[in-house]
């Protein structure tokens, strides 16, 4: 998948899920000896799953979450929470399997495998690793955006490329499921200055404290972001075009959001449902949204994250998400526990008896829908 | 366990969770390689199980849903979704494992008992069960309390102690969580009844449409339960002593409804950690709140129901349900979701790396909380 073009061709070929599937589905989940509706968002999840895969019996034993690693110039205005040396180490303990997301996919029957796009440190395979690295690394990290636009336009087209590439890799492997996930410094920060780049909100509504920063560091990132937001000269518009999509990215995007992006444009081509994790893989997920519309059918979200940000892309994706933890870690951690949920779902569907098995007359049952 | 004033020296053995418990779990909680705080409720979940097992590697291996089954006079009303045959047919079916809790229970790794309290029919062992059935029948089925009693005191305080009893039992069987499920057709309405009583609050604020009826029956429904309270001369007051509790739930209760709270007591007598499931369940815990403020800290809220009086409920008691499904269907279909998310957090408690172990230095991250 060389040429760049390729990506408006994907886009153009991405189907919408079928309305005919969807009823289908809900036939046979009404059919199901229960009140009519009374398992409500587990029943949605369902439905919608069994009609992506155009499936009787949805199958999502198999699950994968992919996470995109890449550091970020940004954090040279002291707005991040960690040095940004601990991207490279966070990666490293990923391969080795003792992080959040990994220990949350271990305990919930999932995969992981770890992308480098752009870790400013070379990473290495090493005896005893416990998940797989994929090098496809575009560069050693971002630019600063608040002094220089942060990447090239070819490096945001080769990240989405990359995450349409991990899709294709985890359906030829045989996938039914895959997580969003995301390991890089200072990427809440990145995250909100795409969000108010297109959606010209400012960062009083939309910017929260990402893995944790003092009030000082917090007053500082707002101000840095609007900054750079102006620096850029960056103007909201009602809609947007391929070509300004990219643009943006390139100025104040970051290498792991846009991989992630990919990864929902890929879904949405190879028809895999995908799970978003918090903040910054929703924002991945509206963007992609952005660029095609029909990637919305595909993605199920797992938490509501901590971030302001996170509630304005739910609102505006009108998401459903399943869990409220407060959480705020990232990783793709959410994932894993959305797998198991979404599993439930399918087991739903696929083995609780329906009226006629059950001898239960279901016309003396009321319907309230 | 014959003696009735046995009852109230269970409720006065009660412990509460330990402080210095709390204590020593989040503080390994903290040693790990996350930014502090960052997995939100996941932690406190964890924290709390920790505490009460007072272990410093939480199990929740191994799990079980208790479903209390039991009919209710006050069906004759006309405000149930389904004809009262449902109670003994769906009880039968949870014993052959096809409805909607048996499914989820196995999707999630956990076992389910069904405890006949009260069921109309006579319920037999047949062969290819799949799940135990418990015979403590106390009677077929309560009066309908809008013309009468609904029970003895004597029979509220046996369903309590089968519910103290079955928890015994699962501690002795090497249980490490348990659910509360229930099966009675009119089980919303005796609820509804219950917390309007116990609150004096009225029904258009706490009662909703259960397991699903027309507006018609909506409003009977709220009409009956009001007139029902006006009958039996029920008056809130501002704190409840236990002759006061037993002999509300003799006028207006159920048996499954004061199983359910039996389940509440004996967990927090045995130090057990308890699932709420949705509005019944809650019902259940919160009178078992009355009786014995302790057991707040043995209860984990695993879904926000569709019911208003959930949401009263949830509020009083300082609840934090996980899911947000907007399910109804009750049966306890709840509890093996959050057996899988409480096995996730204590998963993560067990096996993430510390900073230590990560080679990360913590004094270089910042603590926001």
């Amino acid at each position: 998948m060389n040429d760049l073009n390729q990506i408006r061709e994907i886009i153009e070929q991405c189907q919408p899920v079928e309305g005919l599937e969807l009823e289908k589905a809900k036939k046979r989940i009404d059919s199901l000896v229960k009140p009519l509706g009374s398992l409500g968002g587990l029943e949605k999840i369902a439905m919608r799953i069994a009609a992506i895969q155009k499936a009787d019996q949805p199958q999502v034993s198999k699950r994968i979450t992919v996470v995109m690693a890449a550091d970020h110039g940004i954090v040279a205005e002291g707005i991040a929470c960690a040095p940004q040396t601990v991207t490279a180490m966070q990666t490293l303990n990923m391969l080795k399997g003792i992080t959040g997301v990994c220990v949350l996919s271990d305990s919930n029957g999932a995969d992981l495998e770890v992308v480098d796009l752009g870790v400013k440190e070379d990473l290495h395979e090493f005896v005893g690793m416990k998940n797989s690295l994929i090098n496809r690394k575009i560069s050693y990290g971002s630019r600063n955006f608040a002094k220089a636009a942060a990447l090239e336009c070819s490096d945001v087209e080769q990240a989405l490329l990359v995450g349409i590439e991990r899709v294709k890799n985890a359906v030829d492997s045989g996938y039914h499921l895959i997580g969003t996930g995301e390991m890089g410094i200072g990427n809440t920060s990145v995250s909100s200055a795409v969000l108010m780049a297109f959606t010209g909100k400012k960062a009083d509504l939309l910017v929260g404290k990402g893995g944790g920063i003092t009030d000082e560091a917090f007053a500082l990132k707002k101000q840095v972001l609007e900054q750079a937001l102006e620096f850029h000269q960056i103007q909201a518009k009602p809609e947007y075009r391929y070509d300004d999509i990219i643009e943006i990215l390139a100025k104040v995007g970051g290498l792991d959001l846009i991989g992630m992006c990919g990864l929902f444009l890929g879904a949405a081509y190879y028809q895999l449902p995908v799970v978003i994790d918090g903040f910054i893989s929703a924002v991945a997920a509206y963007v992609a949204w952005l660029l095609c519309p029909v990637v919305k059918d595909y993605v199920f979200a797992s938490h509501i994250s901590a971030e302001p940000g996170y509630l304005y892309v739910a609102d505006v994706m009108e998401l459903e998400p399943i869990f409220h933890l407060n959480m705020r870690l990232g990783e793709g951690s959410g994932c894993p526990l959305a797998f198991s949920l979404i599993q439930s779902a399918c087991d739903m569907m696929n083995h609780m008896a329906t009226f006629e098995e059950a001898m239960i007359d279901a016309t003396q049952l009321v319907d309230i829908r």
